[in-house]
């Protein structure tokens, strides 16, 4: 007790608060942790981490499908590299302490630090993705797989190259991505930032009002036009006509034939520069689409801006029947007020987005007193969090996914006096199975009974028992056995213990035949 | 210009310094960025992104093998989670700026954060491997693999079993892991903490100055028994006795029977009640590596120290040759004295490390105020980065390493004034091939040669090509040719455009049926 409880004894009512306090705080001498990951974060364990490596490994596998390579980046970076890139987002980056060196900032996408590692290298074309965290001071949503530490999985093409070639790739990598995880619901909302420009300029929105014009289109995924308007009129200083003019055109949605036959109708629209460049695009873009055989996942969609500053062409993002927040989001909202977590009044939000970014790489190229040299880059983003949660709703909660890949339980059986338990011996075939590369445990005790032993294969997932016999181990034997329910009578086969690793291996391979396993099945949604 | 420039026109010294300045500062109106990563930090690509993936893939499946599981926590904790853990190195842990809310660093290591997740979620058992960055604030020796930003592939056991059980598996693990990386003329450094604090009780070491004489015996791989005798005494304030006894064990090295006969017949050894505790596990752990067959790459080395404050059992370090500082090392840093980079003058140090820690999750259960509960934990670490620079340093230059997975290139072949270069057609084959599952691409051209289609497909290392001829598409046909200078000549075989996938599946399965990729035979050091 502190002398400021021992002079609080005349005051009865500050005594009994101190009390109070004193049975809060940490005990005498004790260092007080909370035990618990920093706001926004979380631990990934057991099947979850199962589910997701086998997304990473479904995605990696089809980045390389396209002749991607990949690169790791540091998870900070300088901080003068990050500045300027995110628009209003800016205040969600992290920043390190300032402990004398250099200022930096934990990465807040994965395409600014490729960009700086194009420019800082020279590179004139490349094909690459990177699977990495990222780090956003956002309001988080852990249900909805919104989080402060998340994971993209991010593929781009930097180069110089026929226009749309790689962008209607990036597209079709986002229908091949989502279809092989057994996501079968989801629309690509596609635009054209040229075209959105235009569109600005059409309705009279001067130049420097666009970026914040643009940002208040982008909220009609969240908000009815009303609030737009209003946040374009009151807020961002556009005239009731801008307002109206702007609401015409961004209403528009449908395949990309009919938007484009629309926007190709109208005479404003094909006499203002950038939009018709745009609208090239998208009639070369359709003959590629159509090769892809994609355009049905497609919603030329004009509503659709994205908040960061960096994009210049092609723009989309995809949704899911679960991205949009819940009906009554905003009751839910008011009655959550002070919630630590919004996953209660949010949707999943976009799954996967991305777009060209053809000034980028020169931003950096000039900044840092290079050759300016337009390097033009387009990509894709998928927000494996996000899809993580999909994929858990769909997997019936029954389903156990085994998080060890132990394939050999050894164990010992023997009794009587004179019985050591066999510990020694069993790290001896443990290890002829280990070298050969198969996956095999045992229990870390001298002596276990048999149901022990059992038990702990089970545990395991194993799917033989390779069993030392007091006696029979002396004579130079080994039981072979399967485990399971439909063996449990089975007594296993007796063999010479130097024939064990073949055996094994040919058991093994005819267990596994079928193919496809579990966590592959549920990841396809088979 | 300034108007501080404007005023300095009477002064043409300065006027000329300022023009100098001038020139070196960004242009008007520009951002001036550097291009670089941060300090201690790089950026991995290429044939290093290949060798590196192979590595972690080597060691997960090692893990796997064991029966691990795999956990991932944030790169992030809460900063009193890692206080008090490190010792003297705390000073190198990086901050997160105090933006509001909760106080992070980010991790040191992977262990701290594995016994909070124990702690936290009440596990009793578990066997977690765990591949990811932690962060130092150190000196950089980058070409040695001595980073700021670095990965550490880490299994540990976590629960309470027979004695120096998990911890022989832990050494097998090592031996098997470094191994099957082709590292070969290494030595697995092993002492016991308790046998080491047995030796100061036996020396006249006072309790509270264990650990800084620790420290100081720590250093003796590094510096010669005179200068660590030298800390001792002088900045350590022990008696030249208490030194000089120190010395006489510290001195001792060789296999495990060896020390262990010696410090067995060492009545001041056995009759301490420390050490005879760490002795009669070394005597346990005899039998288990003799079971593994490892105990010729196991030193018992009594100077083995090891700083971290939390391991209370046995402890081990891997070396190399490599691993040294070179013999002119102090005059090199001398030389090299403001070095950014400290690789001329260390050496690669460890290359994979660990111990016993078994009061670390009881230090966080009871400092969050849960019930005290003993999870006893041993591991190991593989420091990836500086086995790759092993591993690099083994590698022939000559050899080049395929960052890319394609195997298939997707050409046309045409000419003449109706000539349109075939590319939508090009990539509806190439998506027939992606749907199947097979690595291919196509240059992003509407028309490209010949020529630049074969150049492309080499830099791509191809195996094989699939060609639309003008007028063989039509008919339906596709020319399928083995790619490669011993093909050169071969004009291929033209098949029906319907069987295009099963005819490429069955070239393809041909061209690997060798097995082991060409990556792996290097990894293995074959």
């Amino acid at each position: 007790m502190s002398s400021a409880t021992a002079a609080a004894t005349s005051a009865p009512t500050a005594n009994a608060a101190n009390a109070l306090k004193a049975s809060k705080a940490p005990k005498k001498g004790k260092l007080q942790v909370s035990l618990k990951t920093p706001k926004g974060t979380k631990d990934w364990a057991d099947s979850d981490m199962v589910i997701r490596e086998a997304i990473f490994s479904t995605l990696s596998g089809l980045f390389k499908k396209h002749g991607g390579v990949t690169i790791d980046t540091p998870v900070f970076e300088l901080r003068e590299i990050l500045a300027g890139k995110y628009g209003e987002d800016s205040k969600l980056i992290y920043n390190l302490e300032d402990q004398g060196g250099e200022l930096c900032s934990l990465r807040y996408d994965l395409t600014v630090p490729f960009a700086r590692y194009v420019a800082m290298n020279n590179i004139q074309s490349i094909k690459r993705y990177h699977i990495a965290k990222v780090y956003r001071r956002d309001q988080p949503a852990m249900t909805k797989g919104r989080m402060r530490e998340f994971y993209q999985c991010d593929f781009d093409v930097a180069g110089t190259f026929e226009s749309m070639v790689p962008d209607s790739e990036c597209l079709s990598i986002l229908v091949e991505g989502l279809t092989s995880l057994g996501i079968k619901d989801f629309k690509i909302k596609l635009n054209h930032r040229k075209i959105l420009d235009g569109i600005f300029q059409i309705a009279g929105v001067k130049d420097e009002d666009v970026r914040k014009i643009s940002s208040a289109v982008d909220k009609l995924d969240k908000s009815p036009w009303e609030a737009v308007k209003k946040e374009m009129t009151e807020e961002k200083g556009q005239s009731e006509e801008t307002a109206d003019k702007i609401g015409e055109y961004v209403k528009l949605n449908g395949s990309l034939k009919e938007i484009h036959a629309v926007l190709s109708a109208d005479a404003n629209i094909t006499s203002n520069e950038k939009a018709k460049q745009g609208l090239d695009d998208i009639a070369t873009l359709m003959k590629y689409t159509e090769a892809f055989d994609i355009d049905s996942f497609i919603s030329f969609d004009l509503s659709l801006a994205r908040g960061l500053d960096y994009y210049t062409g092609l723009i989309y993002e995809v949704v899911t029947s679960a991205s949009a927040p819940p009906e009554n989001a905003s009751e839910l909202k008011k009655k959550a007020k002070s919630a630590e977590d919004a996953s209660e009044f949010v949707g999943v939000g976009s799954i996967a987005a991305g777009g060209r970014y053809d000034n980028l790489v020169n931003m950096f190229s000039e900044a840092s007193g290079k050759k300016s040299t337009q390097i033009p880059c387009v990509g894709i983003s998928f927000g494996v969090e996000r899809i993580f949660s999909l994929i858990k709703q769909r997997i019936n909660s029954s389903t156990t996914i085994k998080p060890t890949a132990t394939q050999v339980f050894v164990m010992a059986f023997g009794g009587g006096k004179d019985w050591t338990g066999y510990l020694p011996e069993r790290m001896k075939v443990t290890k002829q199975l280990w070298d050969a590369g198969i996956e095999a445990e045992y229990v870390y005790k001298a002596k276990a009974n048999p149901r022990k032993q059992f038990d702990a294969a089970e545990k395991a997932g194993c799917h033989i028992a390779v069993i030392l016999g007091k006696e029979e181990y002396l004579e130079g034997k080994l039981r072979v056995k399967r485990l399971g329910q439909e063996f449990a009578d089975d007594d296993g086969e007796l063999v010479s213990a130097a024939d064990i690793v073949p055996i094994v291996q040919e058991k093994l391979s005819q267990i596994h035949e079928d193919g496809l396993n579990e966590v592959t099945r549920l990841i396809k949604g088979l």
